[in-house]
């Protein structure tokens, strides 16, 4: 039996709670939170799980072998490392750390001490990206030229971090998982501020990819609607994806163009226009949250490495670190195959 | 009466075709078409319309006031030279031209001959923008944080422009006509093309307005679906527009967010989140064409400029080109400011 | 060459003048109306077509060839009679007539004569409705379990007829030709008349057929919104057809139940609920009206019938009639195979 | 502190559990069940709670006050009556009981011991519905001409009673409250059985009203899709209420005719189409049954009557028990208005 320990019970955590409290192979020993109030629903819940404000408490007992960081970005690392330097296991909210530095110590540290180190990217748990990802690896879509997500709806503003490191970081591991490693080899990113003195509420963020696939990401925390689409085209097939739709989060477009050379007007390309069926495959109607304390108690267990691993953690935050060094600039282009060259 | 001539029944034409042939204080004189084909079918809907394949027997009428240009964009400014050096009123479809060097020489043309100078952006006289407008210059929605627009679908492949000159003009077009005169300080775009050879079919635009207004415009030739859907946010009040929407087009959303000081916390801001009603007003069920085609005859019979006058189409155009040319260099900042400085 | 007379240029006809004077095969000669601005309108937009505010001078005009009656319920009666006994080819608005005695007459009348007789049922030759045709003659449904449709928005008002005839109609037409001759064994209608002294302008209709198959029409000219939607359930497959969307009309659910024993308890049955892939297959983008006069011009030529026949008229007038006394005695059953089975 | 006893832990159970559990002024003392598995489900959640396959221990502890019964519908009398009789407090899930008799047997029980007999009407507790009824309380709504509800889906299928006393009865019940007391003239139902041996699984429910309010509940087991919207029209205003939208759950359309004298033909009414803005009131965000079981506690705390009291269930079973007459003759209209002058 797993015995997790869990720091900051607050909007996310009591989730993270209720699917380790009824996962097989675990239970939560303990639960840190700097607000007593927080603690007190912890109890009338939970009675048996132990509760203190300092997360010391949990670092510090060695009687709990993971422990689950639910707190703001900022505090990611310095946690996680305490916890690594412990001898726990760890499971860090996304994104893992707010610098590439950071999270590359963190997933170093992890593989020395052979602990598993999680990312919690949820969407990649979820059916509807699992099966896009295997529409992708089964070629179903042909080649691809784009993805494009957009997420945006009102709140919950961030005070450490701006929207890109809030909602954007959704999107990069839904393309790391989908597409099998996030490598592009540069990135644009525009976006602003409205609130004076506070990170960027809106941002805009476009990937390039080797063979002309673009992503671009959408972020808002200022909208009047919730809206969470995504479209993923392909030469073959087309995919719209709306993690708002009750059913059919999936849909599968049989439609796209074809390009044949012009009879009369031989310096012209004619583009014909394909329509077909619309599919959309059934889902499994689970909890990703569930999947993912699933496939972190069972890692532990034998030894192998989640798919949203330290390794996932640290691709998307080298993104995000990039887009915020584009951002700054008002979309200039950071070129990260310079980088990666250079490195 | 007012006697049109139109160069180009393709897509769009035979629509300002209708539109010109029920409008009281005009009628269609002439036709021209490269294609026997197109004429054959005005033949047969409009028996008493002269038909020519060559657009010079328009021009060099003399019982024709005014010509409508529905080409493609390639041909617009020697079209509209050519009729504006006869003599003749002028509709020009979107965008003005291929260049703002293009566009200016055709502003500066009608202004010298008193001639109307017409641009077909058909969107600022749908009565859906013009209630957001009225919304905007009324204040309704307190200072406007940002305009963002999604505007995608399957064809129709351009091949002389890219995806925003075709697509996009129309939100720099609403922009414009909204907000009282397109003045971006810069703008930044990526895209990509994904047919060999071909113009990008997908790009994104960010504009940089003063006072922290930011505009984003989304457009793409290769989607599996349609969407039309326009958020406009302010510090009071939101707007999302979707002009595919039968009915309640616009919905104003009471949302937002009201900052404040924490009392704990000094060093941080709070972050309220404020929800009300929604509204969607009646608009008014009419052809935005007809409002085009009657404002037209109506500015050439008084002598009045309309909306989409030539100088809104070369503000128009200017952004384009400037959209261009950060495209080229993959989201570099064009700086707009500067230029208008050192113009 | 066919040449058509139009009686009645009032909310459709101009939909039918543009379709017969669009088709190849028939030109339309002659249209009459009791109002002449409404003349002048087919004036100003064809010219070459004779006008007259006297429908006798079409059913004595020698040189035509075939009627279209696009007139209220209450005269389509006279008019067919008059043109059928005139030697002309007879096209009716919907619904054939105002009872079952005058649709029987018509019918034998034509037969008599060798005329075609085609009732306007434009929902039969659209593509959504041949789609659900194929899908249940193929079984691929299953056994059928229902067909409940949801049909309403706000006006236009009838003065001769109530809202079963003006809009269930439709579902008639469509129910007759997907499940291939409508014979209900029997019906039961409800409504209300909100006006005073006016037809019932919002109703409900059930049809009971053999084998347990149930319909349902719900039909309101009061509604807020518009809707159009109908479940078809089958014990393989469902539907769901929304003729608003704009493309998606038809999607198709693997979704039902099985019924097992249970084991454990053997009186009761066991239901499981089976759901799976959703599939939307392509249709046409074609206008039904012009597929319908495709045809009747088709079945004059070569002497055939088409689908929406006099019968399939007569059979669709059998049942509103049937509907209207069920429903001015507030749901009471009326039998109609008794009624077959007396005739 | 209301010391409540649950019994029957199934699909429902446990969402009552979890507001009494979280309620002030209630704490959940025991649940049965007759089936083991679900209990060890409570145990691992709710530690505390005492858990019995025999509900007779809830009934015979003195130390309970209020009994909750979440069984299938022919179990509801036996139990409440057990409950009663034992001086507890009665919550029941709807409806409250399989007949009129049962039904007022317990309401004359309830009133006699000065008990609390509340029946599980959870749609009245919702804010949506709670709008509703402030709008046609207030009459912005004018003269309610018709309510028409369409509450479908897959599932889930009861075995004791047929799909009116399953999703119907919601549909009842919010007439019941926004109306002011359920007194309709007579009803007529029609429905099948797609399932040998079982009950209806398909029926539509008319309800005839005084002044020519006319209410039809359209239910269905056996749908692809689940649908749950309703229309209330009114002569001033109409309301769309769909409530699977995730916020704008209550549309208000300025929509509706007007009525006048044609002045060339005095014999014919003219309708008038009027059109104008639609509103969308904010809605509080709260879990209906929370303030359900607030209310419960409360009422039984000061010695009130609930909303959705024994009276509205026992109004709402005589209903049920009348549609279910009309369903058997197949939509043969039943008069309630004469049984309550003979009662």
């Amino acid at each position: 039996m797993l015995r997790v320990g869990l720091i900051g019970y607050g909007y996310w955590g009591p989730n993270l709670v209720r699917n380790f409290a009824e996962a097989s192979g675990a239970e939560v020993a303990a639960i840190s939170d700097l607000q007593p109030d927080r603690l007190a629903k912890v109890k009338s819940r939970y009675p048996a799980i132990k509760t203190t404000t300092d997360y010391h408490d949990l670092v510090n007992d060695d009687s709990i072998d993971a422990i689950a960081i639910v707190t703001p970005v900022s505090t990611h690392f310095a946690l996680a490392r305490q916890a690594l330097e412990a001898g726990k296991h760890v499971f860090v909210e996304k994104p893992l750390a707010e610098s590439s530095a950071h999270a590359a110590w963190l997933v170093q540290q992890a593989k020395e001490r052979q602990k598993v180190l999680m990312v919690d990217h949820t969407f990649v748990y979820t059916s509807a990206v699992q099966k896009i990802r295997e529409l992708v690896a089964g070629n179903h879509l042909g080649k691809i030229y784009y993805y494009d997500s957009v997420r945006v709806n009102l709140g919950l503003f961030q005070h450490d971090v701006n929207v890109l490191w809030d909602l954007a970081v959704h999107d990069l591991a839904i393309i790391d998982y989908v597409f099998g490693g996030l490598a592009p080899t540069a990135v644009s990113a525009t976006g602003m501020s409205h609130v004076p003195g506070q990170p960027e509420n809106i941002a805009y963020l476009t990937l390039f990819f080797p063979e002309n696939l673009i992503a671009h990401i959408h972020v808002n925390w200022l909208a009047p609607v919730k809206i969470r689409r995504t479209l993923v085209g392909g030469s073959k097939k087309m995919i719209v994806y709306d993690d708002l739709e009750p059913s059919e989060k999936v849909k599968v477009y049989d439609k796209g163009i074809t390009v044949g050379n012009s009879l009369e007007k031989v310096y012209r390309m004619l583009i014909h226009y394909r329509a077909g069926d619309m599919w959309a495959p059934q889902l499994e109607m689970n909890e990703a949250l569930q999947q993912e304390v699933a496939q972190f108690i069972q890692c532990i267990e034998h030894g192998r490495q989640p798919i949203a691993d330290g390794e996932a953690g640290l691709r998307v935050v080298r993104i995000l670190e990039a887009a915020a060094q584009s951002l700054a600039r008002q979309g200039s282009l950071i070129n990260l195959e310079a980088r990666r060259m250079a490195a």
